[in-house]
């Protein structure tokens, strides 16, 4: 066994066999990809990324695993699937992931595009552990604890994200909670004694995500990165599915090597100089996600600035899915947001309205505002 | 000036005028009444007092006061304020007070009661601070400060309680909130930029609350206490408007001296022996908080157990108005509950229901219970 | 198994054994004996308690064990010992313990003191475990995890100290030192990689000493409390035997409501108006520790303030064996001041000198500073 | 004035003319200069860079420039100075460093490399910020506020590597510290009060390095990569001037793009393929400092093995004069070593010896270790 120390959950155990899987080059890459994508121009401290974030999955994991009534290969499947479960992740992290959408139909739980070659595969077969029962763990399919409601990926990255940011709103209860999860088939529930913890969970959640995850210059970032991503794709320079090989490291230097567009947007990256909001919008929540191609090109042709200077970001909304974690009251099984007003409360205010920003740099900002400003039909 | 370390703000700034009223021994009793009552007997690390929150509340304030536009002499009154905010406390903090409520009429924003008599006062006549000025201030009337809706007082108590408790609800963003504060006549503004830190404290208030301070384990603890207090003061051994002087110690250590039911409740307390609970009932909102005698009388009555040894706890409502911090967008003055659906939701998150507990010692439980039931009308 | 919530260490998990410990009225005693006696008149937040220093005690050396090959009944026996190897503390902790030491020439591990009565009695009876077996834990006899060079109780006190007081000097590596402990026939020694970790809490201690533990202030508060209950023992109003059975609130209730000296003193130590330094020197240490009394008396007759009046204070020099964990390098057992240069240093630094503080109300000072003046021979 | 969210400082006011600063291209490369090189190979969340790092110095000498008698003038430089004073680090820091020192005579404090050009000149220009002026801010000769025995880039470097490491070490009292300096003539001074947070400071400088800075891992990586380097350089293939221009990033990409030994090397440092140890020796502090090379050759020379694959790594020593920082005690100044035995003892801590280390990869080890060895004399 080796000690690791995390600054989060202090010294992690590894135990020999996953320490294979940490030698192999496709897990050490993970050490190249941060967890937040471009959130250090926000708050400079962040920096940390998917080695150190996985390492802490794992631990979180097991630390739920000793309360689960599994054998030892099954306690091996669930901790291995915990390491790699962002193992398919792409350069910066979420900010690369729509093209691999957009393009192959594959994320980030698309483990098998990584784990099916390599070291890593050697790696798998040599531990007996099979592709099919990572995937499904980590899809959630067969048990909830890498990934479900409130799960070991979830309680790691709010702390982790809080201690890296400076930002406070991460902090909850993690130890509480874990100490108050019962696992009935293995499916994980919150018990009484640890719906307050739950809840601030959820909380903490939508703070971070209003406060970190969705700060208007980290999503102004990873548009500009996407746009310069997808038009080397688009030239034919790269080939979409080496993302889940590169880093930010290397991608970045290729971009930065290239000529034209890709080499400026990725300058001003590094020179933190990006796009000026042109306007900022909000609106009811309406399935426009993914239109912000169509709009920009719009726009574009309207106000004669080029296509690849605007950038129009609608966020996502958060999944709502994720109240329906279970809670164990009085022997009977609920859903948290049956038994939380504030649980339901959130997820309510979550869903109300989104916030559509058009950027382009400095010196379009009043042309493509006066367009995008018809557009919005914005007076 | 003298430097204090307190382990929630770091090294605290004490001018010289400040020693002055912290060395009056009306000041100094507060370092014997614990800022949160009976709750070191759920949490064994909560022996915090007044007096370190006094100094608490007070950093704060003149942190919020470096952001008001305020002569020397304004500025002198709202510290001294905050440092006096809690002055009228008696023994265990709130679970007195209801007593002094009863007898008195007196809460412990009466700090006239202490203030215009003693050492204190010849202080505050030589620092030429009027006592009306103290009283508008702890009261909220002239400034919300040290009271309103979140203000000092509030920002000290959360982290403190957190950190002393071990219990991670109270944390939340201070320094954001308080750098995002923004005075328009005196009167506290959350500019946008603190709405998350504003939300984020709501919730650690309502999370604390639940978790911590009415835990049913310190509600049933000030519940005996209160009674053995009450039996006093009906015995004619202790005049109620004695307890603005007295402290934990001396008190609890008169009741330990006493004969019969004070002496034997004492010990109980003493030794971590509390009541059991007989029924525990969650019912509508409805105004009953002040029949918890009378219902006592009731079920003694029927059940034949002696009304001494009864306790009916009905918790109060968290006051509603604290909702209404005042919120600056755009130029705009909102309530915060107008702005923020997560507030709006915790508001009514709070008002749905109570939760009513009868309580008796072990051997009486059986008899009370049936009682109870009966007259709660639950089955 | 019951959770309790701790500051320093999280939830501790408490088996139900122990609860039955816990229940006691001489263990819930603890409660209102504080951990650094007078700290808090320099540290406010340092109102930490002998009961909540008990439980981590406990918690630390539950750890310890894990890593020992022990039975089931000498882990029982490891932890009860834990649990009360402070139960023999009398009020204020080690303010009082000289009294006891001088009158009854006993200390706080005298644990049979309070262990052979009482319901602590009848609990370690049926829980079958050994008065003996406790008492040589306790004293460090038959193994090093409870009472070491570096133990259980070091690990815990640095740190929760630390906590409660807001000095920093009491953090180190507390979870690492744990890891890197490794048990040889039941002897407690540090391996290499956790040699800084062990550096690291002999420095905290040093660092602790000099700021918090012998700060003047504390010193000077915990002399005058000495010299009020050895009047009332002198004088035949207290039994030194009782003082195992008091704590800080019925002691200090107590000397409050004497006649002459002990109350005078008791207001004022209430008040925090305590004595001025009449004197402050250092010399070399020499073996003069038992003659602060012979020093007042003489200083009294010369100087002619009555003696009860005048507080020499000679601090006992830190004790030296602690320096004597053993490291184990190479599979050799070293002593970690052979070892550690910095250790070696540390030991040096600490017996080089003292300093002797002569103290008086203010009135006396001039008069007593004369007279001390003379009897230092400084000039 | 901007607010900038910091995990060790929390929020950062940056000032107008600040921002002009950090908004160049050569302060924005910091982002990508990893503060401690390849330690995040030992210590996962060791990932914050120059920039955080950066802002916190000057963060904290803003706040020692508080306690001193300037001009805004003045201010201006200092604090620029410490925005600077890394400014011209190169990638991974202090490992590359000793290439520049080699082949350009410059280290890292040679800040007009990077600032008599660029986007930084015309900025500085534009402030009126001399450059001599700053060189002499950065390098102590001055003001020892940004260097110095204890100086601001030491408080913010300890503080934060703990965070991030997780390794409890390096806190220690930086407020105290802070507040018990006094400038005398623009020299800072430590105050009595502060002189137990000096020594602290100094530990944790000293178990910072032994456990961190000079971990065996962090130190074998960085010869490794050194190596790679300095091969591209003697080949053509990088002109050592471009390193003050390139970010970790960049190098390392370019590294893995050359042909051959750098390639390999850096390939390896990416997988964490690492040399293994074949030597590690103890051995009195004489002056082989600067020998490495000389020994590499000789061992490849006798073994047989290619010199590129020996790494023989001698450690600087701490540089001695750290401990001089000066003392205010009783009016008198004094050296810190000469008023704290601590810090005279770890000053003879720190000089007794060295660990020369010889790796090489795997399959040569033992042939590397026979001949070094023998070359070492160790049997």
């Amino acid at each position: 066994m080796k000690l690791i120390q995390d600054p989060i959950h202090g010294l992690l155990k590894i135990d020999d066999w996953m320490i294979k899987i940490i030698d192999t080059q496709e897990f050490q890459r993970l050490r190249r990809i941060s967890q937040i994508g471009f959130a250090n121009l926000v708050f400079p401290g962040a920096n940390h990324t998917r080695f150190e974030h996985s390492l802490g999955v794992m631990e979180v994991a097991r630390k739920l695993v000793e309360r689960m009534d599994v054998d030892e290969c099954e306690r091996m499947e669930i901790l291995a699937s915990a390491l790699l479960h962002d193992i398919a992740h792409t350069p910066f992290s979420h900010c690369g992931e729509v093209i691999v959408k957009d393009y192959l139909g594959l994320n980030h739980e698309n483990v098998e595009v990584v784990l099916k070659r390599g070291e890593i595969k050697d790696v798998l077969s040599e531990l007996g552990i099979s592709l099919r029962k990572i995937k499904d763990l980590v899809s959630g399919k067969s048990c909830n604890v890498v990934k479900g409601d409130i799960d070991a990926d979830r309680i790691d990255y709010l702390i982790r994200d809080s201690h890296y940011t400076g930002v406070a709103h991460g902090l909850f209860d993690a130890q509480r909670l874990i100490n108050k999860t019962k696992f009935v088939d293995k499916k994980m529930m919150i018990e009484a004694g640890g719906l307050r913890s739950a809840e601030s969970l959820l909380i903490s959640r939508f703070l971070m995500h209003t406060t970190v995850y969705h700060h208007h210059v980290c999503r102004i970032a990873r548009k500009m990165f996407e746009k310069a991503v997808r038009f080397c794709i688009e030239e034919g320079n790269l080939n979409p599915r080496d993302l889940f090989h590169m880093d930010d490291w290397n991608l970045m230097t290729f971009l930065r090597s290239q000529e034209g567009y890709p080499k400026e947007i990725s300058e001003m990256l590094m020179k933190r100089r990006l796009f000026k909001r042109a306007l900022y919008v909000e609106m009811e929540r309406v399935n426009i996600e993914d239109e912000a191609d169509k709009i920009e090109r719009e726009i574009a042709e309207v106000s004669g600035v080029d296509e690849v200077w605007i950038a129009v970001d609608i966020p996502k909304q958060i999944e709502g899915e994720e109240f329906g974690a279970m809670v164990l009251l009085n022997d009977e099984v609920k859903r948290l947001d049956e038994v939380s007003s504030l649980v339901k409360a959130l997820k309510d205010a979550e869903r109300k309205s989104l916030k559509v920003g058009v950027y382009t740099p400095k010196e379009h900002v009043d042309k493509v505002r006066k367009v995008a400003m018809s557009y919005f039909k914005v007076s």
